[in-house]
């Protein structure tokens, strides 16, 4: 590396250490910033917003500013829980607008190999709260990974003495999509599951 | 936009003013830094750092934290100065260490369609600069688009009255090629600098 600055090198150290940012890529975030003086701050002071503000709902175990989170503390159908691995699990099923239950987030799946296991995760809270709540149904909705799947059937296991309704999102061809490209397994799970017109 | 938390959104924002960052990418972002709040405050640190301290060479206008910068005042060939449009080009050349002379930073291209006039560069300072230094020689390492070639061409015509050897970076094929997959003006400059072995 090619000496330009200490604090410029520091920052290009920081800027790889993020999720598919490269040498070549921070050089141009880095040179994006040092252009645009007004959002360098703006970004370091929201980045530290973010850091003060942002903690866990201690209900959901999802991201808020506020806890309960305003799903959590909202008016929601309590009957139904969905179990997600992530924060953006959640997002991405709130975007949907399809589910207007309550959420409960895992902070991850079940992966032995990387040393995840169950008490690494908030299944513990999910089976209390499981018990106190007594929903009438839990979505299992982990991702469709090795992991996920590991996850679920795990849950399953935990839950099923319970004696409430377990289901899992539906597998199928996404909106769109060319049959011709669709996958070995998608498409087994999509004529299972073949629906009647 | 789902809600999620009021600096959350605004973080968001800002890393979306990123180059390449769109809404999925700011996400995947923002959930890594949610992740390693150590990282956050290291990045937010840095760049509040970059933006206290880093600013440009009064000699050569490219980036640097002591003015002027490490290659102005460093014992470096006088007798050539490198024109590049940006400190990240002068970055690239010196990368290669195949130059041992002096810098110029534009600090752009001429671009009248985007309203980059002569006056927005730092072509007066450049002129300035050769006329009290004469040195023997000038490259003009502007970028091979065409606002960097109008830029090379608008050079060339103020620095020739002054009476030193203008070159330019040479054209040619890359080295790890396919030459089927060269472009056939690359391919052209290629063949017409040829040199003997």
């Amino acid at each position: 590396m090619v000496y330009l600055s200490n604090s410029l090198n520091r920052l290009l150290g920081e800027l790889k250490k993020l999720p598919g940012v490269g040498e070549k890529t921070a050089l141009r975030l880095a040179f994006h910033l040092l252009k645009s003086p007004a959002h360098v701050t703006a970004l370091a002071e929201s980045l530290l917003e973010v850091h003060g503000k942002v903690r866990f709902c201690s209900v959901c175990h999802g991201i808020t500013e506020d806890d309960p989170c305003y799903i959590c503390s909202g008016d929601r159908d309590d009957s139904i829980i969905c179990i997600v691995e992530e924060p953006q699990d959640l997002l991405a099923i709130e975007r949907s607008r399809a589910f207007k239950g309550r959420y409960h987030v895992l902070q991850g799946a079940l992966s032995p190999l990387s040393g995840v296991n169950p008490a690494d995760l908030t299944i513990a809270e999910l089976l209390q709260r499981v018990e106190e709540k007594a929903p009438r149904e839990v979505i299992i909705a982990t991702s469709f990974t090795v992991e996920g799947e590991a996850t679920a059937l795990y849950l399953t296991r935990q839950l099923k003495p319970l004696g409430i309704r377990i289901t899992r999102l539906a597998h199928g061809i996404p909106l769109g999509s060319d049959l011709e490209y669709v996958d070995m397994t998608t498409m087994q799970h999509a004529v299972e599951g073949r629906s009647e017109l």
